[in-house]
C-alpha cells in the first residue's frame, strides 16, 4: 500500500506524527485537508515541508497568517 | 512501490503528465523540486493542486508570480 505518514515539524528538529495512513491531501480553506485510508478526515494550516514518497513520509509546517507574515510593511518577515 | 506519477493542471478538466515516479517533491526558490527515483530532478513554479497517494497520483497548478501578488505596493520579498 501507498499511504504515507504526515509529520508535523514542531522544531528544529522535531517532528510529531499527525495522521497515519495518510491517501489524500488536497487544499482546503482551513489549510490542507488530509483523508487516511479508513475515510478519517483532518484538516490543518499547514503547507508542505517536504515529501519523500518511497519512504512514506510528508512533512508539514504550520502555517500564521500567511499574508500577514509576507506583507507587514512591505517587508519579508 | 509508491512513487508517484505528477501531473499539472493545464484547463478545467485537463492535465499533462509532468514527471513519472517521483520519489520527493519539496518546496524550493524556484517552486517545487520533484525528483524522481531515478534521481532525476526538475523544478517547476506551482502548488499542489491535489494528492491522491493510493492512486499514485499528483496534481499540480501553476502559479503565477505569487509574491507579486500578494505584496502589490509592498517591495518584495
Amino acid at each position: 500500500m501507498c499511504e504515507t505518514n504526515v509529520y508535523i515539524r514542531t522544531g528544529d528538529d522535531q517532528e510529531e506524527l499527525f495522521l497515519e495512513q495518510v491517501d489524500i491531501i488536497e487544499p482546503s480553506e482551513a489549510g490542507l485537508r488530509l483523508v487516511d485510508i479508513f475515510g478519517k478526515q483532518r484538516f490543518i494550516n499547514a503547507r508542505i515541508k517536504d515529501m519523500n514518497l518511497l519512504n512514506h513520509r510528508i512533512v508539514l509546517e504550520k502555517l500564521q497568517t500567511i499574508a500577514a507574515k509576507k506583507c507587514i510593511n512591505g517587508s519579508k518577515v
